[in-house]
């Protein structure tokens, strides 16, 4: 996605760790003009797929999420990281382990709200190691519903996570894969 | 609003504790064609007062501030919940005690994302005793940037909040305003 990589390229910013900091269009301020163009990608990727419901993880798929829905016309559904006080329902679980955060939790999903009949894509920001991606695979396998596709905003393609989530047979579709990053330079898959 | 009013009818829970239970539509698996008219609402409602931005807080906000962020044409910010490794910059801080998870925590926005000449809107779910909003409007008024509005979509009429914030002189419309709830009755707040 050409426009993708523009606005990476000029507001992106590397950190030591193979950290990638968006956070002033896609994580913590929200380039709204944006993540329009990134659902409409998405739908034009999966419109044929018969995708029921979007499933995300809080909080920074919760907007690519939302927005992209508005084109499928299909409610979104987002996994939680904390379990609190309203989650009283049966529970979909999966372990996550955080790279920013440092550590591992669980993400849940009320069981109501995902099962058999429904088709899921699966949306999230970045791809790395695949945790939360494999989590949120899990779930919808124990769900009993059907994994339609998978959309990632950034996949970091020198990490683990793609072959890991490709291995499972999923289809899987990121909209900008890095082949690799410094301080200076993003080099994109096809720009090879 | 009289839609989202039918809705709490028909698909909200009320547990004891004065919780609302809205995860069918608002908090969990979202309603996306319900955001757009709460968007709409919102937008009808602050157009005329030259809002450059709009904040919110994870997670629940985030759906309905980056939908709504639609119809004005300005960027989203979130505050965060939890300081993690790409939270680097110089950081704007508000406690806020969350009835739900039953605990204090520390509400983040860096610093980049907001200042003065900005004019901001607050959005939110729901208002209760008013921390998290409370939170939010001091991070405003210490980033120098001015309050333009606050929008919430679920006021618990009867709790302290809304007295709280209107009483800083704060421009606060809520969509729908609970004036009483048990588990077999909602009453609005225009309908006594």
């Amino acid at each position: 996605m050409e426009l993708l990589k523009q606005v990476i390229r000029q507001k992106a910013v590397v950190r030591p760790g193979d950290v990638l900091k968006v956070d002033s269009f896609l994580n913590h301020q929200l380039d709204i003009g944006l993540l329009n163009e990134i659902g409409k990608e998405f739908y034009c990727r999966f419109r044929n797929k018969g995708i029921t419901k979007i499933l995300t993880i809080e909080a920074s798929g919760i907007a690519i999420a939302a927005i992209t829905a508005q084109y499928f016309g299909v409610p979104v559904v987002f996994a939680k990281k904390n379990h609190t006080k309203n989650l009283d329902g049966e529970l979909l679980c999966a372990p996550v382990t955080s790279f920013t955060h440092g550590r591992t939790y669980d993400v849940t999903v009320e069981k109501k709200f995902l099962g058999p009949g429904e088709n899921v894509l699966i949306l999230d920001d970045f791809l790395a190691k695949g945790s939360a991606l494999t989590g949120l695979c899990d779930i919808v396998e124990h769900s009993g519903a059907s994994l339609g596709g998978i959309g990632i905003v950034i996949e970091k393609g020198f990490d683990v996570g793609g072959d890991l989530i490709r291995a499972r047979g999923a289809d899987l579709y990121s909209l900008v894969r890095i082949r690799s990053m410094t301080e200076n330079a993003i080099v994109f898959d096809d720009e090879v």
